[in-house]
């Protein structure tokens, strides 16, 4: 399979490439680094790293930036970074993406374990999180040509020391895990699943 | 109690007015009706809400505007309707209401059925739905003061009979169970709740 992965070169996106690159031909996607440069927040952007793609079987997103930070501190433009990348951006991906990728392709989104399980300063993270996995059930019924949708939803990984103070009692997943349950994705079979790494 | 409903002459929110008016004052809010007036899509006109309303113990939201339509021919645009409106704007009747309401106050938002439980032509309702519940989860651990917050999630109600071709085989709920929910959620002690109501 061709697959595109956006995020690529992230702590959870290089060990993604490395999972998949054995068996399937990677375009790596970022901002500023890989093969094809995106800016999730633009549509315009989206649709244009498709048309440099040229046919491809799956995309894999590992980007998306969101908000952290004190609920009683939280405003409007704050919670839409959450909005206007993480989701928005993953949503475009899919609404843009889908005139675009091969029949049987896949869409793998990231959410994360705090749509279900919040942390203090994660109010706008619950959200975006929980709205992925809301979508990806929601377009899983409607996409065309045997075209499949679905997440991944990690807790906090074990190569982001920088958060473990807010996830305090939780056991990081292991890169491993995170990795595998992309993979399980793309060479799978099920859509509408999001499947939690916990 | 004092409790501000917005959407307060909708088809839901006139169920809500009726059951909770017999034990609270009910400050009626609307887009155009009512004893306030607000914009849901705009935090300014949120704002002068909450200032004109003085004093209150409770929020019921029971309006936002949602994109229904089909997958293949959803833009940005389509879907930014139901982020912006059912989505972004109860979620900022929180972030300023929260430095509005009175101590052990509560916020009761809607959310649906749809987003655990997809129909064709709902994908961003899916994800906005879903949305509304994590963030539910996520601010309850940090509003301050007692303040507490829930959604009502109803399946199609009985009064909406244009939807039912969109939700065959669902047994439309009846407005009193659903105007009940809303009830239990602002005189109940919960909070980080969803109600269901199927």
């Amino acid at each position: 399979m061709k697959i595109i992965i956006i995020g690529a070169s992230g702590t959870i996106g290089k060990h993604v490439v490395k999972a998949l690159e054995q068996d399937h031909e990677i375009l790596k996607a970022g901002s500023k680094s890989g093969d094809l440069q995106v800016n999730l927040n633009d549509p315009d952007s989206i649709k244009q790293m498709y048309e440099m793609a040229g046919s491809f079987d799956a995309v894999v997103c590992v980007a998306g930036d969101g908000h952290f930070g004190p609920l009683n501190k939280m405003t409007d433009a704050d919670f839409r970074v959450s909005v206007n990348s993480k989701l928005m951006g993953q949503v475009n991906l899919v609404l843009i993406g889908q005139h675009y990728i091969n029949p049987k392709g896949s869409f793998t989104l990231t959410s994360g374990s705090l749509g279900d399980d919040p942390v203090v300063l994660g109010a706008s993270l619950s959200t975006v999180n929980a709205a992925i996995d809301g979508f990806v059930r929601g377009a899983s019924i409607e996409l065309e040509n045997g075209v499949r949708i679905n997440s991944v939803g990690p807790d906090v990984v074990e190569e982001s020391p920088g958060y473990f103070p807010y996830f305090q009692g939780r056991i990081p997943v292991s890169m491993h895990r995170v990795a595998q349950s992309y993979v399980r994705s793309v060479a799978g079979a099920q859509t509408g699943k999001t499947y939690k790494v916990l």
